[in-house]
């Protein structure tokens, strides 16, 4: 079996491209964009290749993004078939990135190609956006190409990232936002000590105890039309040395918000500073903000989305804004309607990870008809 | 400088015996008991050495109990002399386990040929209870020797044990009892998962919470005139793998009763695991039960010993039941009478443990003053 979206998916699959690695995979992706017209810059941030393709100087701009890296492929003998060689089975495609999001890559350079090829004369405009660390620690990637971008001014109008967001069904669902992940690094104090000595001691996990069930208890938000509610979760905690008979002197803790539009992070961190006094803690904390929330609730792209999916598959794709962070969070602070589209996302970061080779076509389908929507309008 | 008791004692801390090592301590002072008429049974159960003398077959039988076995070291860069090389300076005896409890042992072994140099023709009954296990893990120790003792009706009628009971000056505390002390490991079961998909995990440690602050709220008894109250302390809580965006499968937690003689085990047991079933938790329990409380709060032995102190220092010793466990726990439930009497407890278990040369005189003195009360009469 051969078409064009399928054989460039395989070529991908087998450059072996764990996150920070790019294994090759841009150049493959700017040698067709090239030859296509388009400028090709490489940005090397430490350990980590982007790829920022570019075709036309005008505006609105079109942007394709996704990233060529991938997550490790856990134990190689629990994979049917070797992560790195593509292998078609009972027509699903294998291989690590299959789903996430290798296939999405082939499709957005084989439409774009298509699309081209019936429109010799366009004038409008089509970037890459194309990192190896989407997977990674989100350092030197999407985040610091948009930098580079924001310093030279040079906006994205509409985003279409790859990633694969469909659930039963290719084009099911289009996230079109994201919620905001906001994570706090709690330290309680007490006073370490022996349990025979109860009045030397001040024990932080009894401390602690009556300030965590009010934050696991507490009704952040409602959420709203596009977000579920904010979610708060405790995923780590940690005190004591082992020994039973020892009052340890503090306890760690680490949990995350994931917040919807409803809230803001400061909101968020004014709130829990509040229960923290209240219940009268010593304590200590820090804050990460991973990513900010973001939506793109209506606009040309949405609709342009939806119209490619309805078109090529007679169905309408619902809107969600549920499940983890993408690379989209860096892209829409800067204005970019964003929205993110590809195959389904059952087998992603697992073991025989694969896409429905029926899917990949279509998928270059929808990827060529909304930038005929909106790049050759 | 050179006294029965003080050379005795330089002897011993010399022999490196760290738990469960005896290394010749028992043999020293076996060879001073034998010449004084003393049968010797050593008792060898695994990895640790016990040594039972006694002399006279009959009752009521007077018995000093202590332990060989010390602490380790600690970083020997921090002392100031050898931990195994006696040193005097200012008055101080210095090396681990002059405090806890070499100084004690040789001023049980002087104090009974003081007095049965003053008593030859005496038939009253005295024993030896020594161990090398009893900073270790308790197991094959005091507690397998008086399981030997029990098998054969062989009963203690006052045991005096050398723990160092003194905090200010020699004498001023007897310790008549010790609370009793109850560890738990409980594990609170949820369902783990991702920290964005709120609605498919089950928290444990948010479950968890309300169920910990009741705990550490409740107040388990008011003690008595003998027992400080009831005390609860958690001293371990673990849960997460480190990554921010997993919600952990279980929240592992150890906590430590130290329990007064209005409560018994089985009803501190009862009272967890009501709250944790109102709280409606998912878990399971393990329970050890370190040491049942225990209490002589009158008779000849605690008479015996007040007017001790009162006749070597001038002062009326304190009661008190407070601090951790000892070896006393496995005596006191075959019926004996139990006290710890010994030297001051500052140093104890640290760097640059020590004992005043001072007090070792005095507290072979007293040991004698106790014998002749109860076994010359």
């Amino acid at each position: 079996m051969s078409t064009a979206v399928l054989d460039l998916t395989k070529d991908l699959i087998r450059r072996q491209s764990v996150t920070p690695e790019d294994a090759g995979c841009q150049q493959l992706m700017a040698k067709r964009l090239e030859a296509l017209g388009f400028t090709i810059e490489s940005m090397f941030f430490e350990d980590t290749l982007n790829l920022w393709a570019r075709r036309g100087q005008g505006k609105p701009l079109f942007c394709f993004a996704g990233h060529t890296d991938v997550v490790p492929t856990g134990p190689l003998e629990q994979w049917t078939s070797s992560p790195f060689e593509p292998d078609i089975r009972d027509g699903m495609l294998y291989g690590r990135g299959a789903a996430d999001m290798k296939g999405s890559l082939a499709a957005m350079v084989v439409a774009t190609e298509r699309f081209l090829a019936t429109h010799p004369e366009l004038t409008g405009d089509i970037a890459f956006l194309i990192t190896s660390d989407e997977e990674g620690p989100f350092i030197n990637g999407t985040k610091r190409v948009i930098e580079v971008l924001e310093s030279r001014n040079e906006k994205i109008t509409w985003c279409l990232v790859g990633e694969p967001s469909s659930t039963k069904n290719l084009g099911d669902v289009i996230k079109n936002g994201r919620r905001g992940s906001l994570t706090g690094y709690l330290t309680v104090k007490g006073v370490q000590g022996h349990v025979a000595y109860p009045h030397l001691v001040d024990n932080p996990i009894h401390k602690a105890a009556p300030a965590l069930a009010e934050l696991a208890q507490t009704v952040w938000d409602q959420g709203n039309a596009y977000f579920p509610a904010t979610s708060f979760q405790i995923s780590n905690i940690h005190a004591g040395t082992g020994a039973t008979n020892v009052v340890p002197g503090d306890v760690q803790l680490t949990f995350n918000f994931r917040y919807s539009t409803e809230v803001t992070a400061e909101q968020l961190q004014q709130r829990v500073l509040a229960i923290l006094d209240k219940h009268q803690l010593h304590y200590s904390i820090d804050w990460i903000l991973n990513g900010l929330p973001f939506l793109t609730d209506s606009g040309e792209l949405v609709a342009a989305a939806v119209q490619a999916v309805q078109h090529v598959k007679g169905y309408t794709p619902s809107l969600e804004t549920t499940g983890g962070t993408s690379d989209g969070r860096f892209i829409a602070p800067t204005g970019a309607q964003v929205l993110e589209l590809g195959p389904c996302n059952g087998t992603i970061h697992k073991i025989n990870e694969c896409v429905a080779v029926a899917d990949l076509e279509p998928l270059a389908d929808m990827y060529q008809h909304i930038l005929q929507q909106l790049v050759a309008k």
